[in-house]
């Protein structure tokens, strides 16, 4: 297959590049790396990488950042962050790339643990997440020519540890390898609409 | 109790205000009419009401626009409609409020039953819907002060029939006076975090 892997340099589109690498074809898109780029914000610079990247079996998003802060704090700017970096980057990137990917193809975005599991401070978090799997399981019964679309909701990452740890006070992180296999079970599977949690 | 609703002249809102208003002190807040005029996707609009409020024992929101059309034509700008109003416009509430008011108040907040059960043309709506709920869910553990928080997702109302009918074939549409019974079960109630499902 070809495959878009969007935030390929992250520490999780790293593990998802390097499982696919050596049977798929790889193109990696980034804000500042890959061989293409990309900022997802922005509809136009999202049109500009598909119409670059040529045919598609499959999308995968792994890139988006949202807003850790207490509640009692928290502004509408904040709340906004997520909403218009990790939702609608993802948005941005199924919106332009339903008429670009092939018939059958899929995408695969990516939430978290927090989209079911409340961390204090976590409520942008949230917020964000359910949102994202909210459109992937409304989405996965309107993408045309067969196409098929999950979401990946990852624990904290093993490697993530040191910074985001404090906040996750007895979770149990997962390594960034083994989140990646639910990207693969998305991307070589048959499910559609599907929330894979890697917990 | 001291109750402001946002939202009061619309079909839910009138319901609820109906419902409270025998019993209950009732403030009404909306676009163009009610005693409080506001804009709650504007956060300075939403700090000038609460300021001309005074004090609150619960704040209901029963406001807020979302785009319905096909994902194939659908656009970003039509996505973050609905997060911009619906969703940001009750989150612009809640973070304002949290500040305003009294001690184990509460806030009540409207999602709908596309949170869960999908439609055709309802992808915005979904993103929206699940957003709000997951906002509601985690900032029931950060509000100050025993202040507590919910959402009613309604079916379709019976009211809305005639316009929303088409959207929601095999549904049964719920009436206004009875999703007014779970803003009442909020408010008057113990629970925190809870989702009532009016379907």
């Amino acid at each position: 297959m070809r495959i878009l892997i969007i935030g390929a340099t992250g520490t999780l589109g790293r593990a998802v590049t390097a499982l696919f690498a050596d049977h798929h074809e790889v193109l990696r898109a980034g804000r500042s790396s890959g061989e293409l780029k990309v900022d997802a914000k922005d509809p136009a610079s999202v049109q500009a990488m598909f119409e670059q990247a040529g045919p598609l079996d499959a999308v995968v998003m792994t890139a988006g950042g949202v807003h850790v802060g207490p509640l009692g704090e928290m502004t509408p700017t904040q709340v906004q962050l997520g909403l218009g970096d990790k939702l609608m980057g993802q948005v941005n990137v199924v919106l332009a790339g339903q008429r670009y990917l092939r018939d059958g193809g899929s995408f695969t975005l990516t939430s978290g643990i927090v989209a079911q599991q409340p961390i204090r401070q976590g409520v942008a978090m949230m917020t964000t997440n359910r949102a994202i799997e909210g459109f992937v399981q409304s989405a996965a019964f309107e993408l045309p020519r067969g196409q098929r679309i999950n979401v990946v909701s990852p624990s904290v990452l093993t490697e993530s540890w040191e910074g985001y740890g404090p906040y996750f006070a007895g979770f149990e992180p997962v390594p960034a390898a083994r989140a990646a296999l639910a990207y693969q079970r998305s991307v070589e599977g048959v499910e559609n609409g599907q929330i894979y949690r890697v917990w």
